[in-house]
């Protein structure tokens, strides 16, 4: 499993200290959408060039203009780019051509997908390397979690890889790493803690025990 | 009638010049999703500063994070704001609560609504002002385009000011002229032509014969 940190409501500046203080624990740093819109794909291009071994996901969410969207990121440095799953099917498939030229990756966000076990396996069908099970922040006050989707999408898929994200923290993280997802998203579970360096650490703990199990 | 002019694959000085060319025949200056995620919030900031008066639509088409994202808008000058309405209700509310502090506004845009009927309905209910019947640019090829589904929005909503975009340009606006709708959004209709200013104020024209009648 990879620990992924979303920075979503940081500017240029704390996202490069919080990247700095957590490079040695998280896998994927993701430029969270917030963050791309305040600031452009120049985030990208900033933090690609001070950490060039890093894997940066650029969080788009792109329902459309799949192409050149796309390659706005990845032309910026980024090495995946989120697509919406109720987007088209013609704009996740440019989304993966573009990918494709940059030898990078494309992950489908199935925020707001009604019957996400069929469209999963649609998607799958399209190529794509990662699948997004995501719970929208505006609603987790209302106690919803990606439990569940994560459950329903693993039954019929098991062959795609599995990103998780919506309001996980220490708390909620361990019935999450019981499913094994490929990546777990981290945003505010980390970016809101007083010592975000202590969280991440914990956080990687508790995945990393599993993987001993 | 309004015209908006959509300026997606603009970068800062492109949008400039179209806009300074442009500003007295469009009504409404939207800055397209790809223009943000390329330069962010400050290509808003810019095109405030440099033309005070005009009205400024942001296509951030906000699925989730409602509040913070329309924020960075309206901070830096919009006047309406995207938001899409497969988001849940929580996000087009705390838009909408958003952008009555600035005195301004949210459009729904309704791209990839399956029951759209049901949907505008619904979503009429929050106190939205503008709804935005779109057609994705990624299966324009494949011949689909807004009319259908601003006819059957129409056919359920006549209290809510309609905006029609994809793909219109100067052959077939005529067809959606006679919907009178609110806001015609035309992109590279008017953008990736030759002459600019020619076509916007041949479209214009279109859309004055129309309302002259």
């Amino acid at each position: 499993m990879k620990l992924q940190i979303a920075l979503d409501l940081e500017n240029i500046r704390s996202a490069k200290n919080i990247i700095a203080d957590l490079k040695d624990i998280v896998d994927i740093v993701e430029i969270g959408t917030p963050l791309i819109i305040k600031e452009g794909v120049k985030v990208i291009r900033i933090i690609r060039k001070e950490f060039p071994f890093l894997t940066i996901l650029a969080d788009l969410k792109i329902i459309d203009g799949g192409k050149y969207e796309s390659k706005l990121a990845f032309e910026a440095g980024a090495d995946i780019v989120t697509v919406l799953g109720i987007a088209n099917n013609a704009t996740i498939k440019v989304a993966i051509v573009e990918s494709k030229k940059y030898k990078k990756h494309v992950m489908v966000d199935m925020m707001r997908v009604k019957n996400i076990e069929q469209r999963v396996l649609e998607i799958k069908k399209l190529g794509v390397k990662y699948i997004c099970i995501h719970t929208p922040v505006d609603i987790q006050s209302s106690g919803d979690n990606p439990l569940i989707e994560l459950k329903r999408v693993k039954s019929v898929l098991n062959d795609v890889k599995i990103a998780v994200a919506g309001g996980i923290n220490l708390h909620t993280i361990k019935d999450i790493v019981r499913e094994n997802p490929e990546i777990i998203i981290v945003g505010s579970g980390i970016t809101k803690q007083k010592n975000k360096r202590k969280t991440a650490l914990q956080i990687k703990e508790i995945i990393n025990n599993y993987e001993r199990m």
